[in-house]
Order: C-alpha cells, then sequence, then structure tokens
C-alpha cells in the first residue's frame, strides 16, 4: 500500500494539502450498524481545531466534516465513509519567499529531493493540517471501541518546553487550552507569552492512555500492538520519541521491578504499559511521546534555496509556536486507529477463542 | 496482511518458534542479480548468536542458515529467498512449571488469552530467539543496499542498566561482548556477574545507525521513514521506547537549537536524526532503543496460574540477564530492512524524480 | 486492505453510493511531476457516461470531475489525488419497494445478509455507478503509461446479447453508442429497441486491449499479471467471465498451435494474450469479459422479501438493459489500472535489470 | 506486497524452485486451537503428485510435507505454520539447451526479461510443481472451512482436449487419474496415447466447487469474493479463462433467464455461480477455468535463444503432455484459500452482523 492509508482491516485513507481546496479521508472496513453522525466527528475535530487560544495559530478554520458516503438513514453500511472537510482561510500568499527556500527542521526539503516539486503553500502535504482526518476517522473509532469494550482514550500534556507538569487529574484536562492536567497554567501562558516575544517555539511531551481495552489485541511477530502504536505515534508531524509504560526509565529498572506482579485480583503495576510481548494484557495503554520545537519560526536562520545557494530564512505566515499544545486529541485518534484496526483483526483469527480462567478482570487492573 | 511479515515491497515473513524444529524466514521482493552466498548471511547470525560470552544465555545453537531458494549460481534470481535454521539445542524439560504459569513481565499471559493455548518451550513464539531470522534476512538488505548506495549500518550499546556509556569510538565496538563503544568494559563485566548472583536481570540503550542513506525514503502520510523504523524498533522483544535523532530532549529544545541549519557544504547538526518531514534528508540515521530487563529471572515472583489461581515463579531455563546484550545486530537488521524497503518503494514511485540542485552531498553530512 | 483500494503501489480507494451525496476516489502513489487537469480524466467519464444514447440509463448525471488533492500549480505532487463527483440526478423515491425485496440476479441479498442493512437507493454501493471513480483513477493511469511507455488502451464489444460481432476496425469504435467495431450498428438499435419492449435485458461480450505494453510486469507467483487483470476484470458489476488470449479456445488447442513461435522479427502469433508464465511479453495484451444481462428489469419476478415472505419484484426505476454497452471505458480503466500497478512494482523490485540481448521490439509483436 | 504472498489475513507465502533443494510455504494466520497433523495435508499433496500414472510427468517426488512450525501437541497455536518439502528428484541436465532458448509459449521468454536471469532447471520458479505448497495450505483451509461450516471442496474435468465431458457423478473423480466424473475413461485413456505419440500436448476444462459456504462473503468494491477467486484460479499456471456460474453462457441469456429466481425454500437456479454482487449468496459456488496444451513438448518449434538468435527448440525432460489432469486438486485448493481468507474477513469486519430473516437455509439451495 502506498503511504496514506493506515491500517490492515479498518483502513483510514488520507488526502488533502493545507491551502488546497479541501482534506479529508475514506474510512474503509468500518463495522456495519453503528450509529454516526457528523456531530459524532465534528467534537474531536473542535478540540483540535485551531484558532481557539492566544497560544496556537490563529488561522481561522470551522474544519466542517461532510459524510459523502458510507452512513444510510444514520447509521454506517459497511461501505467506505468518505469524510470531507473544506478549506476555507488559506493566505497562501505568504508562503512566496518559501517555495524557494528550505526551512531549517522542516519537511521542505525533503519533500523537494523526493518528488521533485512541492506545494509549498502552508506546508503542504507536510502542514499538521492534515491531522484533522485522522482526528475524523479516530473519533470513529473512539465510538466503535467505546461501544463495544467500553474503551477510553485520553491523552495530557506532561511536558511544555523545560516544564514539567505534575499530573493532578484528567479532570483539568478540558478546563485550560494546553490539555495540562493541573487547575493552574498561569506559567504555561506565562512561558508561551515569552516565548512569542523571543520569535521562537517549543516542544512539548504528551501522555495518551486507552482504558478498557480487551486483552488479546496486537499479531506477533512484526504487528505487536506496541509496534503499530509506535508507528502512529512517530509518524505524526514532530514527534521524534516514544515510549510504552516504563519507557526509557526501564532501561535502569531491575527485572524484579520492572516485571509486574500478577494476583487474582489484577496487575500490581502497569511498568509494561498494557502490552505484554506485543499483545494486549487488559490493563490500561499508556503512551508517552516527544515533539520537537515547531520549525516554522520568525527568528532568522541559515540555511539554502532550490539551486542550493545560502540564504537567511525567517518563516512568516500562522504557525503554532508549539504545535504539541493541539496534539493531545490527535494522540488519542491515533490510538483509537490503531486498537481498532487489531480490534478486528484479532476477532478474525481469534474469533473463536473461548473466555479463559487465568484472565483478570479489565475493572481490577492496576 | 498477517503479523509475520514485514514490508511492503521486501518482505520478510518470519515462521518458528524456540524449541520446535526450526526457524526461519522466507524474504520476497529482493532485486535479481546480487551475488549472495550463505557465508553472506552467516556473519550477522553469528554476532547474534548465544552462547558466545559468560554474559549471554548458554544456550548453544550454530544457527547455521540453509537458502532453500532465490539463489541460482551464486546470485538471486527475484524469486523468494527462503532461509532455514534448524534448532538445535532444545531443553523442553526446563519449561514444565512455566507451562501452567504467568511469568510477570512476560509474555505468557498475553499469548495465552489471545489465542487460549501457547508453545510453552522456551518461549515459543515469544522467544527472541525469533531475531535469528530477522537478522538474516538484514544481511540480505544490507548487502543490497551497500553495494547499491554505500549504506552502512552500525550498533552499539549506550547504556548498560544503571551504567551510562559515553561513546569513545565504533572500532571498539566488535572487540567486546556488550558491542559497547568503549576500549574498557571491566566495569560492565562486574555489573553483569554482581546481577547474576542477585538472580535478576536489567535493561539497555542501544544506538543504531545508517549512514550513506539516498535522500527521499519514506513515504508520508502514514508510512513515514521515522514511522516505520519506530515499528520494528519498538517491534524488537523488549523494547519500551524509540527515538529519532534528539528524541525526548527535543521536548526542552527550542526550535532556533533543533531545527539543523543547512549551508552548501551540508548540515550544521543533527537533531533530527536524518529524517526530515517522515523522509530521509541524507544524514546518517540515528536511532536510539530502551530495552526492559528480562523477564524470565530466579528471583522468585508472586502470580497466577492458568487456572488463576496464586502462585509463585521461579523462571529457570537459560535466558539471558540482559537481553541488550545480543540487540545491536537485531537493530541494525531491522534499520536495515527498513531502509531497502523504502528504498524500493521510492523507485517505484519517483524513479524518474531527476537529480535537483540543492541537493547536499551525502558525504558533506554532519 | 480492506475491499474497496485496488493495487497495491498505485492504490486507488474508491467511495460512494448511486444516491448518496458524492462519489470518487483516492488515487494514493501516483509519480510526480505529470501534468495533470480535470480535462484529462473528463474525457473518459464523458464516454461512459449514463443518459448519451436511448439504449443507456436515462438518468442525468454530468459526472463533472473536481480534483481536490495531490496536483499543484498543473502537475503531480506525488501526494494522495482525490477525485469527487457529486451525485446530482438521484430518485431515491423510484425504490421504495425494491428496499423490501431481493430483485433475483442481484447484489441485494447478499449485502442485506453480508450487513445486516443496506443502502437500497439506485443499488446503493453495488450500483454500476460506482465504476466512474474507477473510469477517472484509469484515466491517470492512461496518461502516464502513455507517456512513459506509449501504451495504448482500447475496448469495444464482440457480443450483444445472442448478436455476435465480428471485428472491422477500431476506428468504428467511437461512432456508435455501442462501442462496436463495425460500421453498421442497425441491428444492434434493433435488437435492444425489441428487449426494451419486451421488459427484459441481455448480456455482452467486450474485448479489451493493450498495446505498447512493457515486457517484464507481473510477480510471480500469486500476483501474475493475467491473475491482477482476472481479479479486476470479474470484480467489475455483472462480469461471469474472463479470457487471456485464447481463453476457452486454448483447452481444445494442441501445444504445437497454441504456444507462439518466436523469431528475431518478433512472435508468429498471440494466443498467449501477452502474457507468459504471468509476466508480460511486449505484445498486445488481450482480455475478453462476458457480461451478464441487468438483473432490473421490469419482468416480474418470484423472490422474497426480508422477511422471508415470497413476492413478486418488478423493477422500475432508471436501469441499462445491457449494461455491456457502457462497459468498454471501464474495461479500460481497469486494465490500465493492472498495468499502472505492475509497472511500478516492475521498476521497484527489478529497475536494475539491464536492457538484454533476445528482446523482441514491442513494434514487431504480432 | 510482494507476489508471492496469498490472502489478506489467511496469508500463504510460497518458496522454492523445481529443481532447487525444497519447496514449501508458510501460513501465517491461521486460527489457533484446530488440530492438525501432516497427515491432514499429506492426503491432498497425494492427489497432486506427478508419476502416479502414465498420463502425467514420471518425475517421481514422494512430497513429503514436514511441519516446522505453529503446531504444538497436534493443536495449531495461531503463529506461522511452516511446510517444507524437500525435492527429491531433479534431473537438471536435461535442462542444459533449454537455458539458453526460450519455449515457445512457456514463461522462459517473459522470466528472462524480468529478471535478467533465470534459474532454467525444470521451469524453476515457474514449474508447475510450485502447486504443491499451494495444495499443501489448500489443505488446511479446506480443513477450517469443513469443520467450521461444513464447507466441502471438489474438482473435476469437464474437457480434455477436444472431447468434452458430461457430467456423471462425482463419485467418479476419485477412481481415475483424470478427475472426469464419469465411469469409463477409456476414451480419454486412448487420446493421451495417441497425443503422446504425436510429441503434443493438449488442454482441459475444470469445473470446482465450494459447497456449504457462508452466505457474506466478498468485500466489495474490488475485493468480491468472484474477483479473487479468478484471481487465484487464473493465476494457476496454463489457465488462460475463468468462470463463474453461467459464465461466457451468460451473454446470451436474457435477464428474465440469468437471474436465479427465489422462494422461501431456496433459490430456483444457479447461474449466479453462489456469487451475487461480488458476495456469497450460500448457493454453491461454481467455477470452470480453462487450462492450455503444455509448452514443453517434443515436437520441434520455431524460436529464439538469449542472444536473440533463431532456434528450433525441442523440450525434452519430463513433463505432463496435460497439465489440466492434476488440476483438480490444486484448484480446490485455491478456492479453499480464497474462502478462507474471506471468511476471515467476514468476520472480522461483520461479526456483530446477527442473523436475519430472508435467509434461505443453505442446504436448500439449488
Amino acid at each position: 500500500m502506498s503511504g496514506s492509508t493506515l491500517g490492515t482491516l479498518f483502513c483510514v485513507t488520507n488526502f488533502g494539502e493545507s491551502h488546497g481546496p479541501a482534506i479529508g479521508c475514506v474510512i474503509d472496513g468500518c463495522p456495519p450498524g453503528m450509529a454516526l453522525t457528523e456531530a459524532d466527528i465534528q467534537h474531536d475535530l473542535d478540540r483540535r481545531r485551531p484558532g481557539t487560544s492566544r497560544f496556537v495559530t490563529q488561522r481561522n478554520e470551522p474544519d466542517a466534516v461532510e459524510i459523502l458516503s458510507g452512513v444510510f438513514e444514520g447509521r454506517t453500511t459497511g461501505t467506505p465513509i468518505a469524510l470531507l472537510i473544506r478549506n476555507q482561510d488559506q493566505r497562501s500568499k505568504d508562503y512566496g519567499e518559501i517555495a524557494r527556500q528550505f526551512r531549517p527542521g522542516h519537511a521542505d526539503y525533503a519533500y523537494w529531493h523526493k518528488y521533485g516539486l512541492r506545494d509549498p503553500r502552508g506546508g503542504g502535504r507536510s502542514s499538521a493540517r492534515l491531522t484533522a482526518p485522522t482526528v475524523a476517522a479516530g473519533a470513529v473509532a473512539k465510538k466503535w471501541l467505546k461501544e463495544k469494550y467500553g474503551t477510553q482514550l485520553r491523552a495530557c500534556m506532561t511536558q511544555l518546553g523545560k516544564l514539567p507538569i505534575v499530573f493532578e487529574s484528567w479532570e483539568h484536562v478540558q478546563h485550560n487550552p494546553f490539555f495540562a492536567p493541573v487547575a493552574d497554567v498561569q506559567r504555561f501562558e506565562d512561558y508561551m507569552d515569552q516565548l512569542r516575544k523571543t520569535h521562537d517555539s517549543c516542544g512539548a511531551r504528551i501522555r495518551v492512555q486507552a482504558s478498557g481495552v480487551p486483552v488479546g489485541l496486537g499479531e506477533p511477530l512484526y504487528d505487536k500492538l506496541d509496534a503499530d502504536i509506535a508507528k502512529v505515534m512517530m509518524g505524526l508531524n514532530a514527534v521524534k520519541g516514544v515510549e510504552i509504560g516504563a519507557g526509557f526509565a526501564s532501561v535502569a529498572q531491575r527485572g524484579s521491578t520492572h516485571g509486574d506482579a500478577l494476583s487474582p485480583q489484577g496487575f500490581a503495576s502497569n511498568h509494561a504499559g498494557g502490552v505484554l510481548g506485543g499483545i494486549s494484557s487488559g490493563q490500561d495503554i499508556e503512551v508517552s511521546i516527544a515533539i520537537k520545537p515547531t520549525s516554522s519560526i520568525l527568528t532568522p536562520r541559515p540555511s539554502i534555496d532550490i539551486d542550493g545557494q545560502p540564504v537567511e530564512v525567517v518563516t512568516k505566515g500562522r504557525h503554532d509556536p508549539c504545535v504539541g499544545i493541539r496534539a493531545a486529541p490527535i494522540a488519542e485518534a491515533l490510538l483509537a486507529l490503531v486498537l481498532m484496526d487489531h480490534a478486528l483483526r484479532q476477532r478474525a483469527q481469534c474469533g473463536d477463542v473461548r473466555q479463559l480462567p487465568g484472565s483478570i478482570p479489565a475493572s481490577f487492573s492496576a
């Protein structure tokens, strides 16, 4: 398969460019009979939408989604669900100079050399705007997972630039523009205001969690659940690192500490992050991702142009000073897409496996 | 595709269990006309082989590979290359108790619930022994990449349990059993000896590098090069974290620091780790992975059995006290397989893209 | 992959229903740099379009295509090309009764049992209307194949119901509504007029040809070129048979007759239909398909309804009395899509195979 | 995926050459828990085996299969099942001349130009010997389909060269070397003896049937059940035509005849061949294939060699004078593989679709 389709059975094909007429996706393989309306999808799109606070890009896109197919009388038919989002607030004139220059740290250089040409308007295909169709598809997966298994997806910010964030409660996440799990976000606002003044950008760290995941998802040897999770997360714009469970901290752990003890009441800890041998264990899936600082900044940077000549690049246009701020709903969507795909794969091969003793009720999991 | 096949065009299908009659793989899609013998493959298998020092499992496997197909008169024919490795030193009696128990942190629990049964001998399908066919396939990919592009793959250990390892030189790696890039490994030997006395295990951190990678590899939106690298690395047994370039350190970086400046002479730094927008930039690919401590240890751990009853698990048998020690050649192989697959995908779609100005000679890359 | 995507590298994902808001497709994997406009695609859509003669459905659809992505300043960028066609002339009220009944010979019954529900309006997803996006994608493939290799795709009718059609010239095909390769089509007009009076339908046989196909396309063992051709052809609505070259006539041939003799000037015949061992030989690809009579007819037929009760079905609405009449451009498109995909696959694996002696110039082929 | 893997979820990867050390396959995605031994597979291999009558090749191969993985204590584990068959009766010296010549009608020419080299011994990869692993994999699929759904696969010869065969009974098929459904096969023996004297070969027509197929298999739009059946059948060595149900005869049928009437007791006929809209209807799947005459014959034929020079080719070695004679078990296997794959795909997506009214018990099907 070419690179714009995700999934083996629940397949999402993404299309569009930042400043083209439209973006969207086709979801193929959705189980039939599920109630679905545009409103079910719009909710997550609105969480990801630009222009909702002064800390993100000021591009004003309603991101209104239209269902073009696959739903009849309010229910999925099992045929492809095409979702369309018209672009409305392009300002392509901002990109005149960028069309001939390569921003340090940006996809410009690589797209130019791979394809021999590129759509430079707003980053074209490499823009984070293309995460919107992913979020839309993820909303469909989330709905099915919730109705079928009670699966719940959540994400929050755990570090903003140099500021670590100590988790307080999931309740706070929806009440601040940073998706931070803390009550007081004043210091983040100050940090971002300061950053903007320096014409610079910063990174972020995001935690994603899925609870209520059935045991048994993941296809060893190569399509392990954590492998596919790592793929989609690293494939998200600007991500440079992915951890499952204890992640890099596990290097310094002893086996007697890392291995989560079991009892008839459940697991005593979750260093595994919900995945054992590449297969879900029924515990919460715990993922952490590192997002690099935005490469489109007003600070002048040394670079070259398409003729190989040295230039100094200053990126105008409207950009997120920290793309991690809007990443939480995207990361949830990506995790949902992986879980959905593997849920279908699991019942394809193992649909006859009977309920076994030795199972730990998910509700008892640590 | 089911889960035991890796790659879109250079496809590796892995089979076997730790204590079954044989393990192996089928490589489909290899370009025709390349000289290939068993010796080309055996070299990397020997680097990964168990029983070569007192710090790894004492299972004695020659891991002699037989080419069953796809090579005629010493050259690849373009048809599937089947590779067979007979298992020779199984001691399945060691696994009598484990067959009914779930080791904390081990795949036992998940396999049992996914499939409803499992081959417990030596970990069955979940054993790290199944990385041998991956290494064999990787040797084929490495050879082609080297002949075609001059690509070079290398890996080394950068942390052993709590001991960080400061890089000295790639030259040292082949001269010690830890794949450590340092001249003196006495402290690692002491650390491992101490660990064994406590009946425990530890993790490791591995760095993998590919140099001489052509620009343009990777298929956005979802099959980005770094996404596929993250997938294979996280899919490796015991891996809990993957970084590209600056990795998690990029969270605290400013955009003006992270974005690698360009000049006609090349990139000034490599925080990107050789990937921009999911596409190779021609710089060295830099990957870092976290390997958790082995779950099979002699220290008793609380767990349950297949009837859900509490038990205390003690794992006998022969196990690596740190699976990370033998991980370097495996990580090289995995990276080679991803690069090979994307090299074929790139020339499929973009085979007509002409050489462009604005290209930086790979040899000038930082 | 789910079932609405065709191709391994040149991937077409089709969406939509006959009476939904829109139909369309996403083409992923198109080589970059090819000039492409809506006009390039519209031409073939117009050849397939309904309502252009009294012998086809009178539904009036302009089938105007909009390129939503993948083209920048008139050239393909290598990113997904999304094509959108809005439905405009739905008359869904015609399908009230059909919603609860299964037409004999129609997909109604199977869709209902597979998915548990269906969109009955105009046949929903099973409608031949969904061949329009396939034709649109095929136009892109045709353009690339022609520019790259000089490949030419053609199709014509070779039998209409009981009337065999003796080939006269490709020139005639574009001058009559039957795509018949003959000068005089009066008898076909009479036949169809008579058929309509009896409220019945008939089948057709279509010949498809590709000339200027490079040698070497096709991936044995399972993805042979003829295998993939057979797949797409049999997958076309109403097709019940596919032949390559001599087809079923080869059963009664002797080996000394069937095997096409070679000389330095080329092949002496083309019983193979351009495929040897599943790989293109450079000769013309010759395919023949059987199209069954339309199942939606005004003649009452015994059937059952969704409650399992006996009913007599009479299909109103607007239908083609012979779907084969508009099948020629669709069959061309399908063949083009297969050739395009295999052309990319071939250069991926065998891009380094040098030109060989023993090659027969395509222009000398029989 | 590269071309030697068949299936989306039940994946068979085939390897080997006619005169290499071994042939075999890896089956990935088999449901766990099914009883399986070598004997279950050997039965069908023996039906396909060469050297069992004077009408087929005299190569003497026991075709003894070894299960290398995926089975533990007599049950499938859900992990890859690797099957190995050692070649034993190669006579590669017979192929000295053929190595430099292209047999008319043979894959020689195409392999040479595609790959730039080929293994000429016994046809190498293009040999019909490679159907043995397919048959082995098919035996696994057959067993699962029978145990799960009661599906039964059967095939017989319906034409031998110019001799049509009028179906008498399935009972006869196993009692003669032609797989002919008739009591008296003397005229076929005479026909073949006569053919051998003329140093020529002939074609055959094979009918394949699956009964007890659940309704709902097949994934429109492109992966329809009949599309995938056509693919595997046309992909079988020497096949030039495929029909489903009425096949090419449907061209001359009227819609009022072709569309199979339904009643609460079942379908009144089966012109559809068990597939409606690309989805199984629960009726018997009926397929017919055309097999061309063998291209390796003793009659001298004009051709060219690898230098492009004219030669006269006489094929020595051991060959089937009619490859169709052994095709019945192969065609069964191919159909079983497609049904198996689609059975898994169906329960992946539609596993929650409840049993519906309007269903016709399969046992009532015509």
